[in-house]
Order: C-alpha cells, then structure tokens, then sequence
C-alpha cells in the first residue's frame, strides 16, 4: 500500500471518472468545487457522453488522458466500479477516491463487489479511499475533491487535519468546527468502507506532516484496532494531540461470551481503554472538537494540575470550579503573599480566596484585571488559570482584554478565558485574544472542560517520560502452549491453573484424585478445611452444577462429598467426561478479586481487572487495558475501579498487597501475549488479595480456546 | 411579604434612588437602561446632588417623590442602604431592588448589615429584592431595571421566565440563550443574597403568571429548600416544565456527620432527590437550557419513549442511537408495513431499519425526506421522530425543510431535526421549523439529549398522573418520641431499633441482658446460634470496639463471649455507660442493604436506600428522597441504585423481596417526619432482604438526636 499521501493531498492532476455535466448532482460537484476553489494542477473529466464538462475538455476514457493522474475520482454507477477501478490500474494510477455508495454497507451482492474491489486494489497497488464516502479537502493548498454542501464555502486554513469514517457528519464537524467555531483546518479526508488507505494511514500521515499540529478522528470501528495503541504513542511522543471521537456505543449483537471478561468487554470499553492507554483524548460532540482544539492552540501545557479562577461573577466562578474538580483538577489555596498583593486592590465584598472574585467593581476600574492576573500567575501554588469576563462587552471589553493579553504575554503558564459575550458585541476584545492564542469560552462548563482536557493530556507527556524506560514482561511457556495446543472445549480450573502456575500466578494449593482414597490422601497433606470440585471441560459452571463443595472439616464429611458431588454432575449433564475431582485447599482473609484475558478480533489480548462478584457483573467496575501492560499500567487499573478504597484500607481494614495484585495482572498480560493463539478467554475468578505483603491466590480459573 | 409580583415586574413608577450623572458606571446605567428600552411608566431619580439625570427630573430624597412608586431601585453605598430602605418603607414603596454589594457576601460587618436590611423589610412589609444582584428584565413589556452589559441590547419577547442567583452569570445565560439559540425571553430576575423574595417565590409566581410557558432557575442554595418539591410539583400540574440549574457540587466543609446516610446526603444528593422527586428538569451548560427550551416549545409530548431516526448520514444516526439509548429511550425496530413502504422509495444502499438511512440520494431527489417522515410517523411502534439532515443548504435545505414542515403538521408526534448547516447558509429552511416550532439542533449528541429530557418529562407527566391518587403513608408514635425526647447522646441499637418497630419496621429478635445467667436464658429462648452486643450510648461503633460476638452456637461459648464483649467495651472506653449485653439471633441469607435518614436543616427529614458494606459506602450507590414517601417512590428509589440487580435476581439468585423492602423505606420514610424535631440521623445497616415473599429484618440500626 502506498503510504506517501503528500501525492493524495496535493495531487498535480485528477482524473474524475464520471463526471456530470448537471454540476449540482454528486457526480457534476467534484469538478465544481475543484475549480471554484482554484485547483491548480490539470483535470482530466472522464465521460464517454460530453465532450467538454464546465469548460474543461473531457475524454471518453481514463485510458484517453494524456498523463497519469495522482489521483482519480471514481463517480460512476457501483457495478461500473471494478472495471473503472482495472482502468486505474492500467493507468498506475496511485490514488483512487471512491465515492460510490452500494457496497459492504448494502450486504449481499455489495459485499461481493467490495471484495472484488479490494483484489483489484491489491493486484495493482492502488491507495485506494472509500468507497462509500465524500471525498477529501486539502484547506491550506486549494484541493476540494468532494462533495456536500459544507463544499460550497471557503474556509480559513489552520493547523487541524482531520479523518472521518463518516462523510456526511464528518464534514459537518469541519464546517461547524471552522466556520463558528474558530478552529481552523487543514486537511480533511473521509474513508467510508475503508478497503484501502484506513483511518489510522491517515492518522500516521497527519503525524508526520510537520504543518499539523492537532489531529482529529471520528470513527465508527477500526479494521486495524490493534494498531491504535502505537499511532496514539506516536501521536504523543511528537506532541501533537491526537481526539478521537468513537460512535456506536450501543452496537448489540456481541456474539454470547461464555466468560465474564468477555461480556463485559466489547468494542467500546477496548477503545476507551486504548484511548487511555496512549494518551487519545476522547472527545464526544462537536463543541468539544472545538473547545480542545482552541486550548491545544494556546500551545502551552500546564506543569501540574493547579487552577486559579479569577472572576467577576462569583455564580460563574463556582460553575467552574465544580467542572474541573469534577475533572480531576485542584483549586487549591493561593500563596499567602498573593493574598496579601490581592487585598491592595480587590475590594472587600470580593473575594481573596480561589476562586478570586473581583466583582463588578471592574466596571470603575479595569486595571483590577491585570493586576490581579499578574499576582496570580506569579503564585507558585498555581499551575494555569481560567478568567471568567461574565458579558463585558465593548469599549470596556477592549480595555479588559488588552490587559490579559499582556498579563498572559508575561508567563508561560496557560491562561483560559471564560467570556459570555456575543461575537457581535465584543469583537475587538476577541480579536485580540484569538490573536494572541489565548483560548476563550462562552461558558464556564466549556472553559472547564477543555482546560481539565489539556490538563489531562499534560499529565499524559509526564506520564510518557516517566515510563519512558518501562519495558513490559515478556514471559513464554512452551508448556503451556502445549497444553492448550488443540484444545477446543473449555479447559477446566485445575488445567487452567497449571496454566496461570507456568506463567507465575499464585494459585491454591490442589491436587486431582481419581478415587476416594486418593482424596483423602491429598486432603489430608494439604490439611482440612478443603474444597472438592469436580473437573470437566463439559461443566464450566460447576457451582450451578452442585459440583462444588467447599469447607469440608474432616474426612468423613470429605467421603460423603465426594460422592456427592460426583453424582451431582452426572446428573446435571449425564455425557459430561469427568476428569477427577479436585481436592483444594480454603482460602480465607482475602479480598476477591477478578482478572481476565480477552482475545479480541480486532483489538488482540486485553486484560481486565475488577472485584469479585456483582462489583464486575452487575455494576461493571473493571478496568480493561491491552496486553502487555507494565506495573506502573496495572497498578493504574487497580486504582481507577471505583471500587479500589476496598483495597486500599477502606472501613478500617488492612491495606491489600496491590503490589501483588499488579503482578498478577502484569504476569496475566504476558500470558495473554504468548497465548494469543490459543486462548480466547480467560477468567481468574476469584483471585484472592490478601493483606499487605501477604500475596494473592488464584483460587479458580476458567481457559476458553480461541476458536 | 408580597406576592402580587405582577406589580414588580410592571411598575407604574420607579424610583431610583442613587442614580449617577454618569451613566456608564453602575449606578448610572439602571435609568439609561429604562429609558432606551422605552419604559412607560413614571422615573424618579433621587439623589440630592443633581437637580436631573439624563434629562429627567432629579430629587432630593425619596420623600419628596410625588406619588408612591411601585418600584424602588437602590444603587447607594452599602453603609447607606439601611437608612434608604427605611425611607422606602416611610414612603409605603412595596418592592424595592437593592443593588448594592458588600453584605452577608462580605462577611463580618456586612453579615449585621444585612441582618439590619431584613428586619427593616420585615417591619415594613417591603419585597426587597437583592441585594447584591442585578435587577430585573421584563422584556415583554420593556422594563430593563438593572445594569451590566446585556442590558444594552434588545430582545424579542417569548414564553421563557427565569431567575437567578447570579447576576452576572445569569444575566449571560438570557443573553446567550437568547440572542445566539433563538430562545425568547419573557421576564428575568436576579436575586442576589436573597433577604426577601426568594428564587421558589419567583418562581411561583412564574407557574401562575399566564404568559409563561417555561421556567428556568439558577442557583447556588435555597434557604427555603423543602418548599422545592412543592413548587415542582405545582410547575409540573401547571404542565410547565422548570429547568433548575443548580451549582456548588464540590462545596467542602459539611460537618463531620457520624451516620453513613449523612456522610453520603450533603446538599447537592438532596436536591437532585428533589428535581427527580417532583419532574424538575436539571440543567447543567447554557446550551442545555437552549436545548431543552427549545425542545418544549414545541408544545408536543411523546406519548412514549420510542424514538425513530431518519438519517442521510449514517454515521450522525449512529451518533443520535448512542445518545437516546444511554438516556433511557429506544430505538426500536419499526413495524414491518413501514419496511415495506420505505422500500417503494429508499435506495437499495440505504438502511430500512431503524434509524432510517435514506443517504446522499436525497441530492438528486427531495421527496423522499417527505415520504420517508410520512411512513414513520405512521408507524404505531414510534412515538417521536428525529430527523439528520447533515449540512443541507441552501435551495435544497428550503425544499427539505418545507416537507418536512408539512410532514409534522399532519401528526402530533414530535417531530426533533438535526441540521448541521450553519445558520446563515440555509436561512430560509431555519426561518420555516422555526415558525413551525419544529425543534433543530446542530449536533446529533445535542439533539438525542434534548429529545430525551423531552421524554422524560412526558414520563413525570405520566407518573404525575398515575400517582395522583396515593397518599403517603402517616404513622405516628408518642412512645417514640417519648423515647427519644430530651436525648442528646446516640441512641443504642437495641432503643433505635424498638423505635424501628414501632413504626412496623421488622427487627431482630433480642433481648437486653444484665447478668450472663439473663443471657443464656435469653438464647435458648431465641435458638442458638446468637450474637452478643455490648449496649452503651458512648460506643457507637460497636465492632471496632470488639463488642460484639457473632455465630456463638453453645451456652459454653455464650458464658465465655459474655465477659469478653464486657470487658472490651470496657477496655475501648472506661467512662462507657453500659446499658447491658443484646442477645440477637443471628441472621442468615438475606442480601445487605442500608436504609437511612438525614434531617437536614434544608430539605428536612429525607430517606436513603442503597446495597450494604462498600456499594453505599465506596461507591456511593444509593438513593435519596425527601420524606414522606408513597410505595411507589420507594420502589423507584430501590430500582434506581446500579446494584439492584442484585435484588431483582442477578447471579442465578432468587429475587430478593423487594416489596417488604419497599414497605420499609415508606414506613421509614413515615417515621422521619413523625420524629422530625428528635431525629438528626438514621441509620439501619444492615437491612437484611430476604427472598421474595419472606420479608426483611433490622440488624442493627443507631439513632443520632436532633441537636
């Protein structure tokens, strides 16, 4: 595939394969639109019917044009797609955009044409973009391949390139986001079906391109998930952000999950956990396309997450402090000296404290502003401030923010400004302020938002350069593979346990008697209370089954179990292969908790970690990450459940061994990586933590193979 | 107090006492304001330095003013109002808007001023508004009495109604609201520190007024807290929806609270209880009250919560799927004769479910959208529509808008349209759902949340309407509030739970024992195994004492546990009085939940309901109602938790019973306001639930008395 999409985004000369001479139907707009923006390389109209198409002559084939295209638009009925796509090939041809509708997204007969569409791509080293889709705008060079109405206008090129699976809303996000949003572009293409060039090519391309400076994404799924994680890491290491907007939280039809993790997995929560994972900043409506990409324009990330408000409305003031500490910033007490610089010139019904509320009083004097700026930007305790104007307006607008600009001018901490005023009313206070890149809001929920989001994402470059010399474990057990080798119905706890054993998971202490004799023998060496469960790969769940009896005192009640148990399975399922009953210590002190393995199409091995029972299933308090993740990772799964006080020492109970707790998940990621062909999923269920310094245990475990 | 707040917003005379020369500062701009929106009434400047202002007649003082003015703005010095507030009351002036800064806000000085205002306005009957507010906006009828910036600009007058706390703030929501989301204002209203008409006072006089047709709140903190639920309750009989934004969530600094219901309540649980408990709609950005005002505009209710969505973009369709399913709605399949007919006219590429995609061919065709709105508000499985309409513009926005305009008037479903054109390139397909009231919205995520709020309303209609005929359950107890009366120090758990009983809350059985021999008489009469629980008012935390003993199954164990619960108690604090040793049985497979009351100086007594241990403690999931509350609220409160399939049944386990636990939470929720002036905190933790049909049981439960 090609992968110099400069030649895509600024081609010399475009083919456009169907064009219309009615330049108001999808295929007629392309050339208008292309014109009326002032292409500057050569058209080539393709239309065996005109012989000239708006003024520009037109040939009857691709084969006909005098040079080849970089690019060529692809217009034409879908089952006339192959062979113009052939025709393209013949012509070498590097780019295609296809525009046509009524492939994979029809099913049947379309999906076979989509096939067919993709051979031709591969056989002839075609980018192909689409199909199904609206085509591309390169903003900064003059080369609108596409259409819609958002085509229409013109638009004020900027540092924003953007990737859209989506056409229609896509380019709506463009045209809001540019035109009353303020947030200029600079290249913006939509992929449709995705056969050829995908999301993430593009989103690689916009990573290198040296004039994009944000990067946004809206995306539906992603063929190529897996590679999310390193074009987000890339994304980060070149300081470019990177929002990705992911639609379809809703999909249904998961196929049924036989294990925990796996239900509650699916698309979405490995998205989000990728997003996390790699420092992608999540974004869901359009105004927060806008609202980040104004405060990553200010180009300065603040060094801790510290805010200081200055406000002249204290109702405001407040709006914004809940936002933020909702967020997971700090308002925190200002410096004693600022206090004291403060009360020199704020009046005494304001308030000194943070927020700062200097009150209307800036109505008699505007100096109040910059000198209140200054003493807060100069504070140590303070990290980045937000300002909030309420509605000023006009000649006093102006006069306010003059006096931001030089009071922002003077650090390089960020400063956000909340403004209520209409554009209309205050246009030269925000001229200036744009002018200066000091982004501003109309709403104190907003400016909250975007300043907790670039906070946010100035932790992740901390967090990147502290990690910077983590190196995941890589483990590998050919014994383990081995055993799994093949394997086709679910493996049963005591197998599964040898399994997490080879990797070094602490489990009970257990062994499998056929008889018995057998078990009292090993009840007595591992010393009562034991567990007795019956092992079959036909009963995975074996408490339903009454397969299972646990706390077992002496080896009476241990003889008459075990033949409870035994007939307790053969009557739940006659067939089931037994392959023994397994005798198990009892665990007590420990805080459940569960782990797992998913083995996703798309996204490869994921780990999981929750507490035990309805913590997991019924409110779904898990953190999943993909494998393989390091300590410091795992240790942030464990602290971002909601649940994690329980283990930190909540309710007076003892702090659990989280350290421990780590290292199992740490030692479950290798596994899920060397065992990515085998395994499907895999619940630890539960693992016991035990206090402090005292370990965990594995006390059942489920393997399902990959299929 | 007044409530003839008719009179208020529709002087026929104003003074302004105060008023500047210089009409750009404060206290200038109230009389310019008034005079350029053209008031009609009378104006009286008073101030004994200028013989006129603005070209108006200026006066000494306020006695000397001609007539009685209805109104009275004061805009002097804080030292100063007191004695003008008096002259007001000389004068008989019924309302008065005090602007003035540096009162109750201040603290200190400004507390006794305040505290002066508010004895002067009582001894007068004065409705003072204020101070440290705004002033008023009747836009209807061209009364602009206040300052600031919005004041400048003229508004088309609408059916909306608001007060608020803040000033500047609020006065930044009409303004935007207003002018940048085209939803017209009728009246507005600062209050400020509130020491006379309050926010419910306006607000009630909004549900009486007839030309308001929707109400919006901002606040910070009602003084008057409880009357909110009466004043919901009233907007929604009126079928007015009120829209309360309420900020402060991460206000600090609540009193250390000994119960878990109080430590989990605080101001802001409880008036999220309130907004749910009488269908209050709570808003949290500007835009959503443009939103949702604009959704209620036009005037229809769903009869359901099914939503159908037309889409000619895919991807804003799977956008708006998201956001109404994560807000309690459906997208439902439609019924098989819409298939049929979308058939005759959608492309074969485009989706005949639901949502609807009739694609980009809507370009080269405009009739479908018609056709297409026709056969789903058709359909008997829909209850409202939403349309996409991408960025359409321009000639072919108009056409689409026009079938669209046509189509919603021959239903009475609502008919919601997301459009992503800007408004100034489809001007004339804005100007035609606009006239017809046809709610649109720019972002498909904006569009789903309103629809959704719209939803929920009809629901609280609903609701409204099927509990129309139920009567909160009222229980009264003289021995209980004998028990409790003059008690300051924690009541014990066996008192506290004689009080539960006598409000038919079933207990443990239990009795108190005073000697070891007491307590073996008492177990074998209660069966063994029991617990043993040291009783004193000075150890409220009984475990963390080790005095308790739990599963003791003999009378030898019960000799030995007797002492050592004793002398534990005795260890943990010497000066304990103790009342005796609780012999309990010892309950056994009931699901732990936490049942709870806080009297919050507020909102007054209020129920909490949520899963025992760390779901209510870590994870906050619980539920909160102010009290009294029928059956069905009760089951609302229990369905509400994220846990509760933990009771309905989650696991492969019985379902728990839930209508005993319902039975006592109302009975709970009955003693909370019997024991109103006794009780300060509740707690009954553990409730064990049992499965259906065999009732719950108090295991323990503590009594904090009203100080």
């Amino acid at each position: 595939m090609r992968t110099d999409l400069e030649r895509f985004f600024n081609p010399r000369a475009i083919a456009i394969i169907g064009a219309s001479q009615d330049l108001a139907t999808i295929s007629g707009q392309p050339l208008k639109f292309l014109k009326s923006h002032g292409y500057k390389g050569t058209l080539y109209p393709v239309n065996p019917r005109y012989p000239e198409v708006a003024g520009v002559k037109c040939y009857p084939a691709l084969a006909d044009v005098p040079e080849v295209p970089d690019l060529a638009l692809i217009l034409v009925n879908a089952s006339r797609v192959a062979e113009m796509l052939r025709q393209c090939g013949a012509k070498r041809v590097p780019y295609v955009i296809i525009f046509t509708s009524g492939f994979s997204e029809m099913g049947g007969e379309g999906v076979r044409l989509q096939q067919e569409l993709t051979a031709i791509a591969r056989e002839h080293g075609i980018g192909v973009i689409g199909p199904n889709c609206q085509g591309m705008m390169n903003i900064t060079d003059g080369v609108f391949a596409g259409f819609g109405s958002v085509f229409n206008a013109d638009y004020e090129p900027g540092p924003v390139s953007m990737v859209s699976q989506s056409g229609g809303f896509g380019f709506s996000v463009l045209n809001l986001s540019s035109k009353d949003g303020g947030l200029p572009f600079r290249q913006m293409v939509t992929t449709g079906n995705e056969i050829g060039v995908s999301t993430l090519d593009f989103i690689d391309y916009y990573i290198q391109d040296l004039k994009t400076e944000i990067i946004v994404g809206y995306i539906e799924g992603l063929k190529d998930a897996r590679r999310l994680l390193e074009v987000g890491n890339r994304a980060l290491a070149a300081k470019k952000p990177l929002l990705m907007w992911k639609v379809g939280n809703t999909e249904q039809g998961q196929l049924a999950a036989r294990s925990h993790t796996a239900n509650l997995g699916g698309a979405m929560v490995l998205y989000k956990a990728a997003f996390r994972q790699s420092g992608i900043l999540q974004v869901e409506d359009i105004q927060d396309v806008v609202d980040y990409g104004r405060a990553f324009r200010c180009g300065r990330l603040p060094r801790g997450n510290r805010l200081a408000i200055i406000t002249i409305s204290g109702g405001a003031g407040i709006l914004m402090t809940d936002e933020c500490i909702a967020r997971g910033m700090q308002v925190p007490k200002l410096a004693p000296q600022t206090g004291e610089k403060l009360r020199g010139f704020v009046p005494a019904y304001g308030s000194l404290l943070n927020p700062v509320d200097v009150t209307a009083a800036i109505f008699n004097n505007t100096e109040l502003i910059g000198q209140t700026l200054q003493a807060i930007v100069d504070d140590p305790n303070v990290d980045c401030v937000a300002m909030i104007n309420a509605s000023l307006q006009g000649e006093l607008a102006a006069k306010v923010a003059t006096q931001i600009v030089a009071g922002a001018s003077r650090t390089d901490k960020p400063v956000f400004i909340c403004w209520s005023a209409r554009d209309a009313v205050a246009p030269e206070a925000y001229a200036m302020l744009d002018a200066a890149r000091i982004p501003r809001y109309q709403s104190p929920v907003r400016c909250g938002r975007a300043l907790a989001a670039l906070s946010w994402y100035a932790e992740m470059q901390r967090r990147r350069e502290r990690r910077s010399s983590e190196r995941a474990l890589a483990l590998s057990s050919a014994a383990a593979r081995r055993q799994l080798e093949g394997k086709t119905a679910d493996v049963s706890e005591h197998a599964a346990k040898r399994v997490l054993a080879e990797y070094g998971i602490p489990v009970t202490r257990e062994e499998l008697a056929a008889t018995p004799e057998q078990a009292l023998k090993i009840a007595r060496s591992i010393g009562y209370p034991v567990a007795l469960k019956v092992q079959s790969p036909d009963i995975s769940h074996k408490t339903e089954a009454r397969a299972v009896r646990l706390n077992i005192g002496s080896s009476e009640e241990l003889a008459a179990a075990y033949e409870e148990v035994l007939s307790n399975a053969r009557a739940y399922n006659k067939n089931a292969r037994i392959e023994g009953v397994l005798v198990q210590e009892m665990i007590k002190n420990g805080v459940e908790a569960i782990l797992g393995v998913t083995n996703d199409p798309l996204f490869g091995p994921a780990v999981m970690f929750g507490l035990g029972g309805i913590f997991a299933e019924v409110l779904k308090d898990v953190s999943f990450r993909l494998a393989p993740v390091t300590a410091s990772v795992a240790l942030e799964m464990i602290e971002e459940i909601a649940g994690y006080p329980a283990l930190a020492g909540a309710r007076g109970k003892p702090r659990a061994d989280v350290e421990a707790l780590a290292d199992a998940i740490v030692r479950l990621s290798a596994l899920a990586v060397d065992l990515k062909d085998h395994i499907g999923e895999l619940d630890v269920n539960p693992l016991f933590v035990f206090a402090e310094g005292r370990g965990v245990k594995a006390a059942d475990a489920l393997i399902r193979p990959k299929k």
